[in-house]
């Protein structure tokens, strides 16, 4: 999408749908949200864009996660659609547009009223390059817990994936995809008690996650440490399968 | 949406955005799925629908919901979008349309390129009184695993909406609004046979089920039996929150 002019753009994607992206990363101990601040005056966004005519949706998605973060193949989801009869981007004045050279007038394409389709992502924090886009000051992690003033219903799209990603941890055991591909059982429990807030006896702890039968152990340890270094453990090619009923 | 000419819809509602609605029932140890004939030759098509501009999306699809069951407040979960590029309306010949006085031509808003946004709903079958549309036959539950010739990417559609009931009812025990309000444990059981397609043990099952935290038993029994009646269950208020680590 970048090399078409954004007064061009209107002409070339479906209107008054757009895809929004909440991507998580897990990082000492907080899990964070990667916005992108658009404003001085302390505004963010949420990653995210627009469907081509030509354009089949996932491509559109998986897009707007490699522009940002630079990785391809990256775990999401989708997980909910944002769709208000009064959902229109009006918060984000033609002033902010002005200075990148774009006269919205209140009749351009993004004033309408659009519905935008949510992602989540989970990806291996440590890899990521954040890169911001031309209509914003920086792209930067943010905890979760602790988001900025973000425009429209972003901060509701936000917490809605967060929601729909915690239940999918709880449940269907997605969180190892904020780890590297081979971990430690200390970086799981750390993840565990990072994202469910509560503490864990390291034994149960380790007898729980083993139990549930999704993670391989691998020959080698971790290494710089020879003596006591800890196993490393990763996801077993049908961890997806696991039943719990 | 029914009082507007079908003429004059494209001026009233988002252009290229669909929603298609997976109404699954629970009879006779079948899951199935409400679909619409529109064509002698055996075509099906899902109850589905437009959002108007002025409209908010979830209103959309419930009352689709509402139109096709004569059922409110059901239970539904917004499951998958679909939107390949080449996602056409292109089966359903002009000549059916003409059929119901509609000229469609190549230019009509509905050859457009749409996105469809999937919603599964769970409801209680003998509850439902489903009604036809003016641009279908019938109006008819069929086996989920046995389904007939349906439109486009609907067979997907069906699939993916299965696919996610099945995982989420494994995972977060939303089987339990296939029933009626006040049920027996031996509905319980047929029920999550008839779905994971495996017979159980009753005492084992029975264990399982009620561990699971999220029933009540009620005061009185199933009518018609006095003696060696069933007891009767409910949903919890807070069953929703079960967790599973």
């Amino acid at each position: 999408m970048s090399d078409i002019d954004f007064h061009q753009l209107g002409d070339y994607i479906i209107h008054q749908i757009s895809i929004d992206c909440v991507i998580f990363g897990f990082h000492e101990e907080q899990i964070k949200v990667l916005l992108l601040k658009v404003d001085e005056k302390n505004v963010w966004i949420l990653p995210g864009g627009f469907i081509l005519q030509n354009q089949d949706i996932c491509d559109a998605v998986n897009h707007v996660l490699k522009t940002r973060t630079g990785l391809e193949d990256i775990y999401l989801r989708q997980f909910g659609v944002f769709g208000k009869k009064d959902r229109h981007f009006n918060e984000v004045e033609d002033e902010h547009f002005r200075k990148f050279g774009i006269e919205m007038g209140p009749d351009h394409w993004l004033r309408k009223r659009f519905i935008s389709i949510g992602y989540f992502a989970l990806l291996d924090y440590s890899k990521v390059e954040t890169q911001k886009d031309k209509f914003s000051l920086e792209c930067t992690w943010v905890d979760v817990n602790d988001l900025p003033n973000l425009v429209m219903d972003h901060k509701d799209i936000v917490e809605e994936g967060f929601e729909a990603m915690k239940n999918a941890f709880i449940k269907e055991y997605i969180g190892f995809k904020l780890l590297p591909p081979e971990f430690t059982m200390a970086e799981v429990q750390s993840l565990y008690e990072t994202v469910l807030q509560e503490k864990f006896i390291r034994s149960n702890f380790q007898r729980k996650i083993l139990g549930l039968n999704i993670l391989d152990r691998l020959d080698k340890r971790m290494e710089g440490k020879p003596h006591k270094a800890p196993y490393l453990y990763k996801l077993k090619d049908d961890w997806e399968s696991v039943r719990t009923f």
